[in-house]
């Protein structure tokens, strides 16, 4: 029942191989996980130097998505480091099998692995072809800023880590305010852990609010954490000071 | 400074190779990320069907805070499989090369992850070798069952998983409600996105409460979901059974 409500009202494109594309190959289509007929792709792209959380809180949220399948893609299929070098996590398929997918979404990185991507344009050539034809295209924390690199933000409101705000403007979006700003097919996240936030509307645009609600009760989202600091609207200038320290120490 | 503070707290055992713990090869000691003296090892055990989250939410708490290592260890060194199979995260060390370690974190998984983790006596064996001279042993989601399994939580207070709040019992331990619960060493967590709250509190125990203000900063943790479904407590019993399936429907 879920599973047809979803086919039904987003149609059934699934994560297709290059070149798969075009109407007339429209049979042939793949989708990593299952008949295309069944599966909502999520694509997310990572790079060397990403912020692991900025993907795997959204994945978490996404993956028992009544017909969604996330799917890990990098410039190459295989291990990507974090930001930290303390840790890998696995590209299950590499940018050039990848053309289409029905969800993109870009996590942040640190600021090595923001700015390289920032600069890349093969990869936002990527970006731009993928998001022609997604449903939604999304980002977490810096990822917005290589969203705007590729040129999608222009004009746009937009926001991503508290951090890296003035650098929205200088790619032409509007920051703005909230723990996820959507326009039109767009959905940029605030800093890292906003992802989880974002993902569970996502999760209720790819299927509906119940199967959202349950997947919050599913990862026992209800936050209480010990201290109530984590946004700079209600950390002093110390704290701020301290987390940029932190951030830069444990670069890699 | 605050690397100074950390070490001068809690001692300078790093992530130590098995054999190397002995008192007489102290010297001989390696940490995977640099000098022995400045860090202060986590390891996250993975296994096949763990829950992403549950390890990769504690991680982003921790791996910045200063003298910090955390490394993923495994049955075997490599791409370890999640609960979804959609997804695999690289574990950098085996078992066998790990004999002790500052912190350990036990993460959940799927019914098929932690059942086989519950029965494994090699596992249980380990877990208890590092728990021995650990400063805090820990546990995310389910993971408190495979610490009980391994002996470790008879007579306490703990919690797990929501759906999971029965085994306890069953384990000797005593079901203790929170988003987190301490006693002694012992931190266990409730399900999945519980993690982060615990891995704000370790990382105030391994440092201080400054820097787990700042690490809250530095990882946006402001959360605002657009539902308020997160614990039973919160949902009916509709949500729960959805809840459920979703987990059965999406488990590899």
């Amino acid at each position: 029942m879920l599973r047809t409500a979803v086919a039904g009202t987003l149609g059934a494109a699934g994560l297709t191989a290059a070149g798969a594309g075009s109407p007339a190959r429209a049979a042939e289509r793949t989708s990593a996980g299952g008949p295309a007929e069944e599966r909502l792709s999520v694509a997310v792209l990572l790079y060397d130097g990403f912020t692991a959380l900025d993907a795997i809180g959204p994945y978490e949220v996404l993956c028992r998505v009544p017909g969604v399948r996330v799917t890990m893609v990098a410039r190459q299929a295989g291990p990507i480091r974090t930001d930290t070098g303390e840790l890998e996590i696995v590209a299950e398929r590499s940018l050039c099998d990848v053309a289409r997918a029905d969800v993109l979404l870009v996590p942040g990185g640190g600021e090595r692995g923001t700015t390289a991507m920032m600069k890349d344009r093969e990869v936002h050539a990527w970006i731009r072809r993928i998001h022609r034809h997604t449903v939604w295209t999304t980002s977490v924390c810096t990822g917005s800023l290589i969203l705007g690199s590729a040129g999608l933000l222009r004009g746009l409101p937009a926001t991503t880590y508290w951090a890296s705000r003035p650098y929205l403007k200088e790619l032409g979006a509007v920051y703005t305010p909230g723990r996820f700003v959507e326009t039109g097919k767009i959905i940029t996240a605030a800093g890292v852990s906003a992802g989880i936030d974002m993902g569970l509307r996502l999760a209720a645009r790819l299927s509906d609010e119940k199967v959202a609600q349950a997947m919050q009760l599913a990862v026992e989202y209800d936050p209480d954490p010990p201290y109530d600091t984590g946004s700079p609207e209600k950390a002093d200038a110390e704290l701020e000071q301290l987390a940029l320290k932190l951030l830069a120490d444990s670069a890699r």
